[in-house]
């Protein structure tokens, strides 16, 4: 990293010129980037700054877009032979080890230059520096650019836009000196959680971890351990193998803030689903005991030991046994292997006897809070950090079928058919105009099936599945009654018959206002704009919502939000952001309870 | 059968109630539709007045049809136990050997008459008399019930006004005494030729004849041994094992009219697809050495060998070989027993070098016309025992996959989908409304899949195929070029890309005007109504098409004019007419050349 040479400061004081000039080099060749965002001074924070410089590439026309990404150069291509590359960039590329190729390496990304140009008219662009200034193994940047090299091209201009931004965060944190040691911490403590995997998926490279395997076992050892280093009063595990850390307020009869996400994954999973919402509060934890702070309230964090439902068909396991919800028929579920969830509660140590005894008492609770990443492409589509939780959604879920009548593709003519697939072609549609209507419901028909399906012959039967959710349960409700009903038109009008079985009815769990507000203040401190979302999926705060106020925080998830999957990604720029919201969320509420 | 008491002569002449009269019974306890369609005399022929009896019925209103269908009995029910049934259904009922069921059959039947009622509200309503007079056997009847137990009520209704009509035809035709030897004899020539089945199937009661096996050899030995006592006055089995049947003309040098169609079936299949087509004018060639008559033509009737391209890939081998379309490569494909076509030629006694020798000369024949089941809905649809084909479909066929993003069903807003099966279910709206725009073109998509889809995940990839038929090639390219650039814009606004590849294309056959012209005036003289219509699927028609000019007749198919099926059905008055049709154009060509 390059010495600090420059302040917000006195960037914000500086003559238009001199301005433009102390951001040379952040977008390459393309001052007029920064010269447009300087429009918007003064910066309240670098990350306030970024955003104009974001939002001035986000006003500009597509010709400028297209002429910003051909003014980079191609991932080890002509200009790093014939060294002609900026500084910026020689940098970037040699920590990446492109200008160490071996010369298979060297003809492989040649041929991905070419495929890609050819394609989409412009270079790869990659933000080949990960955290700590690192570069990311030449294997992976390998496997990006060809994988992306299958995406849709109006995608990818995204995509290429999205990680200039990123360079240039990059480059903008070594020119201000960024402090983003949090956001590595807990980078970190993801990477170093992540080398415990379930059995048959080390090998692969995967990583899995299902309740109470010896990796899950493994992960929650090493979570208390951390939390012990970091200075919490108390850890245990408790009986379903919570891993809960309590820092304690300045009080003893001080009412506790409680939070938390799940530790386990889903089957070949991502790093972030679920516990960076136990490290973002933990490296709060430690920085209030460097400080010696105690804040009037306890701070509770507990590591979930199981919300993905993967090995026992037991959701929300971890936080549900926290308000009394453990259903003693789980016990005798058999994962794969034919062992019980109560032989595995034995072998773990964890006593089914004292499972009642770790449901809270939510009279001593000011609340729940949950930082997630996003799961989705909102945040990144919209190049924000953060995003405020409104509502997890109430979703209801259908599977069904469509029962027409079979007949000759050439024989049979369009006004005499009863066509099963053409029936839910319409419901298809129907459904998502339907919920698009609503702006924030969402509807999706994920299975689709023509069963033994001929080319010649008009579908007599089409499977499918729907899956509907919106912010709160009347929405809902009004949602599935409307395609519930155009599928019955539907299928009248064509005259084919359908079935239909609700497989699912989960409710609605909004935001308590005060603590959504709570989460506003902290993120409009940061200097970045406030966005306000539901959360399409399910998460340990629905289970709190039932017995006290929760509100959640969600961090953008890179690689278009992609989650359930190892693309899954977070920068340590925005888990930074995260950090420092909580803390201040903390310290607001501190204000709060002083008063 | 009762003594015929009545002429259509005195039907025409009689005053208005005493035709009532004349009809009584013909219609359950409804001489309405008998006197709605006396209207229409003086009747050209029996079918012209079983025309005006459809007609009038599908004129009524929605309540005197389901009145018609309440005023029928249900099966084995009350009104047979209580002996208060119509002489007519007493007599059909007992034929049918209803009256003598056991215990356990007359339970089934009474719940399946209870459900029936509750689901339709009304009897079922089934012609029991077969061919001949004789029942349909109790089995039968049985798994028809059950199966028109799961039928769309639209499409119910339409079954028992069919099944009425057909009871009304047989009540008819014992009235009349109409003469349907030759209707009855094609019949049994159907029944009897499908005894022959290929090993796996007979023991299953299903219908299989494919290439050169032990059943197909039969069927060819069979149906030669038939063309010998019918007359002809030459019969053999050519190098690819096509029956050829010669019927002299009056004088050696006279050119030859050639007809014909395939004995091989699809797996499970019908008794009429292909058949049909080989006994009718053999039935035409019976009657005519019975006379003794020869016409100034020669008259060639080929049962092709092969069709349906079941054992190998191949085709239309039959119908090809006498156009010299026979392909060498064919010889080295192996069946699924890894048996070679020469093998199974060189079994059969086939002699490969012949193949090239049984290529005809175009210039020796008037052309080609083919008797074929419709295998389509449109004739029994519309109550019409006979159609005129126009043109055979030109066809053209596609395998495609649309690949979007795969991503959350809950986390990703409506606006930032790319879902794969969206955009295909556009497509097969798009493809159904343009192909009824033309009005004879069809459109299916038969497959579709969302591969290893989840009921929470938006898509990402959706195969499907395309299917496009039209009577004329232009019409079909235009059709085509329509839903490809259709597919293209789809996935154009909707970000998501499309694979699409051809994988066949046939070229429409036109029939030949004057040809064409022939089957009308045969099929008016037997005072119904001209029906014109495209075909479909694909005949042995097409190939002579590319020789000589052609021109085919379809029969109608009974339930649902469902083909490549054990429930492909035709009728002795449906084949008789076929028949009678036949002779008739033989007759109006003899005399045309005559003069």
């Amino acid at each position: 990293m390059s010495t600090p040479v420059l302040t917000l400061a006195q960037l914000n004081a500086a003559a238009p010129a001199a301005a433009v000039a102390m951001l040379d080099g952040v977008y390459e060749h393309s001052p007029w980037i920064a010269q447009r965002a300087l429009a918007q001074r003064p910066f309240r924070s670098l990350a306030h700054l970024k955003h104009a410089l974001v939002q001035a590439l986000a006003a500009s026309s597509a010709d400028e877009q297209i002429g910003l990404i051909r003014a980079h150069p191609e991932l080890a291509g002509k200009a790093m032979v014939s060294k002609t590359l900026t500084a910026e960039s020689t940098n970037e590329q040699s920590k990446a080890g492109l200008t160490d190729c071996t010369p298979e390496e060297f003809a492989q990304i040649q041929k991905l230059n070419a495929d890609y140009n050819a394609k989409f008219g412009f270079p790869f662009i990659l933000a080949v520096r990960g955290p700590r200034g690192l570069g990311l193994p030449k294997r992976e940047i390998i496997e990006t650019f060809a994988r992306r090299l299958h995406n849709h091209p109006s995608f990818e201009l995204g995509e290429a836009l999205r990680n200039i931004h990123r360079i240039a965060e990059i480059r903008l944190n070594d020119k201000f000196g960024a402090d983003i040691t949090l956001g590595n911490d807990v980078w970190d403590w993801q990477e170093q959680l992540s080398v415990h995997t379930d059995p048959g998926y080390a090998e692969k490279g995967q990583l899995t971890v299902t309740y109470l395997t010896d990796a899950h076992r493994a992960c929650a050892a090493q979570i208390s351990g951390w939390m012990r280093d970091c200075g919490f009063d108390s850890v245990h595990i408790d009986a379903v193998g919570n891993v809960v850390g309590r820092y304690e307020g300045a009080t003893p009869d001080a009412k506790t803030l409680l939070t938390g996400s799940h530790y386990d994954t889903v089957r070949n999973g991502g790093k972030y689903d679920g516990r960076l919402g136990i490290f973002v509060p933990m490296a709060c934890v430690r920085e209030l005991k460097r400080q010696n702070r105690r804040l009037p309230f306890a701070f509770e964090v507990v590591g979930f030991a199981e919300e993905e439902g993967q090995r026992y068909k037991a959701t929300f396991l971890g936080s549900g046994a926290l308000i009394g919800h453990f259903d003693q028929r789980w016990l005798e579920q058999k994962d794969a292997d034919g062992i019980t969830m109560r032989e595995a509660m034995q072998h773990a140590g964890l006593k089914e006897e004292d499972i009642p005894k770790i449901q809270r008492d939510p009279a001593r609770y000011l609340g729940f809070v949950e930082v997630h990443i996003e799961q989705g492409p909102v945040l990144t589509e919209l190049d924000l950090p953060l995003g405020i939780v409104t509502s997890i959604n109430g979703s209801v879920r259908y599977v069904g079928e469509v029962i027409g009548m079979a007949s000759h593709a050439g024989t049979t003519p369009m006004d005499r058919r009863r066509d099963a697939a053409a029936a839910v072609a319409e419901l298809i549609l129907f459904t998502e105009q339907r919920a698009a209507k609503d702006g924030d419901s969402v509807g999706t028909v994920g299975m689709l099936e023509v069963p033994s399906g001929s080319i010649n012959v008009v579908p007599g039967r089409c499977k499918f599945s729907l899956d509907l959710r919106a912010p709160n349960n009347a929405q809902r409700d009004a949602l599935a009654n409307d395609v519930v009903a155009a599928l019955k038109d539907i299928c009248e009008r064509r005259g084919v018959r359908y079935e239909l079985e609700e497989t699912m009815r989960a409710a609605a769990a909004p935001s308590a206002p005060a603590w959504q507000q709570r989460w506003e203040q902290a993120v409009d401190a940061q200097g970045i704009p406030l966005f306000r979302m539901p959360s399409g999926a399910g998460h340990d705060a629905m289970k709190l919502h039932e017995v006290m106020p929760q509100a959640m925080l969600f961090v953008r998830g890179i690689n278009s939000g992609i989650s359930h999957n190892p693309l899954e990604s977070s920068t340590n720029d925005d888990i930074q952001l995260a950090v420092q919201a909580f803390q201040l969320l903390l310290d607001n509420l501190a204000a709060e309870q002083a008063h």
